[in-house]
């Protein structure tokens, strides 16, 4: 048993999905959450930024007395896993390999879509996970820039939103995939209007799911879990805008968020 | 006359538009631009951090002798323009006060919309600079979040482009606007869809236009014009990601970037 809080980590206000996950699964855990604000979107930036600012926002972290963090963002779980694992001694999980993992398990005619953002298609991160599994899987990967902003927007059942979609998704569409990682955690909101293109013969995968369960996994595994059952307490920090988050957070994880803290990093 | 560079000063990328501009109407001025690509956009930060990016921009553009520093982005020059001008020395020219001066003199029925990011619009900048010229103005700010990524992924004549305008319009079409101000140096790429939706009646005033004539007006009264008449030189510089600036750039400027360099600020 260890009652020391789970750290979760996001560039910005997407990783409460995965939060949001977490708290459904693992009642009884505390939580501290950081969305490195300041700085999103990360989804554009090169790799030695984001490992930068993975790191810095670790060291944040760890000031927290945290017993493992996770790595909400699918572009920091995609560039700077490796790098955050070999400088941190606390179990670190990210979205990206329980993701991919469950996207290999569910795909019968090996044929995968991944979309995401520049920074996490690029990287090839997803694709080579599921490859370590499934060597011969046809995977098709798009970066789909205007999905955060439409999400944001409200618009997420909307024409535009429609498409946009329908210009993203159409090579997807040609190549018969039949199982899609929603690999950024704005995308699983715009899961109706993907899935209406797409129609229900696509599996849509969420990797924020996934993710909850590995940590409970792991945590278990190596008796880190809290002696509570329930009443897990959250506390939230960012590096900017912490009254916009707390309005736009509250409705992604359907609560109140009493109190976000801003805190200054590198910056 | 005075031949040290102009700095022209972004958040990334789209400053470039007020680049080309001065280009054309300053041909003899060697430029040196910064873009702030590590910490793009600036149009959903909080004031006091795009006031703490810009005076860190400006100690960067201050060591290559800059005789002056255009502020080719909104944002930037809606919410740090007094901080920066207390700051530095050199003449210091943003977007937003030539722009409202050119609205205020195209409207006729005194009734002018704005558009621009959401840090842009809520500084309420463009307003208080119009009113001061049209204290009895009515005046109509929207903020298009989706505007930059549409014309970053390249779809500004696509449906999309146009839905989307079509539901950040509607308001300022029921207004009766005249003029409207494209806020924001990426919006002038989308003026055949917006000008489709508002019709010939509404003059767009272009803000990249009215600062480069401001910018050679301050130059000729302080004396500081370049001797050369043509054959200006320009140097480029990012904090993030300078192959995709010199890739796209390219485009923007409409002539090809060798070198972009990449410093590192404060970040």
């Amino acid at each position: 048993m260890d009652n020391r809080p789970i750290g979760v980590f996001d560039s910005g206000i997407g990783g409460l999905t995965v939060l949001k996950e977490i708290m459904e699964q693992l009642p009884g855990e505390d939580i501290v959450y950081f969305g490195d604000t300041a700085r999103i979107p990360y989804g554009s930036r090169s790799k030695e930024t984001v490992i930068k600012y993975v790191i810095e926002s670790f060291d944040f972290l760890m000031t927290k007395d945290i017993k493992a963090i996770v790595i909400a963002c699918n572009t920091a779980s995609a560039l700077a896993m490796e790098e955050a694992q070999a400088k941190f001694s606390v179990p670190i999980i990210g979205v990206v390999e329980p993701g991919a993992k469950a996207a290999a398990g569910c795909s019968k005619n090996n044929t995968i879509g991944i979309i995401g953002t520049e920074g996490t298609i690029n990287s090839g991160a997803y694709q080579k996970k599921i490859r370590k599994i499934l060597p011969t899987a046809e995977i098709i990967g798009v970066s789909c820039p205007l999905f955060v902003p439409i999400v944001e927007e409200g618009w997420e059942n909307s024409d535009v939103a429609e498409l946009a979609a329908r210009k993203y998704l159409l090579d997807l569409k040609e190549h018969n995939i039949d199982t899609l990682v929603l690999g950024c955690t704005h995308y699983p909101t715009l899961r109706y209007t993907i899935g209406k293109i797409l129609g229900e013969k696509v599996t849509l995968v969420n990797p924020a799911y996934e993710t909850a369960k590995l940590t409970k996994n792991i945590l278990k595994e190596e008796g880190l879990l809290n002696e509570k059952i329930d009443g897990g307490t959250y506390r939230y920090y960012v590096s900017d805008a912490p009254s916009k988050f707390q309005r736009i957070g509250g409705n992604i994880i359907r609560r109140e968020i009493d109190v976000v803290e801003k805190v200054v990093l590198g910056n």
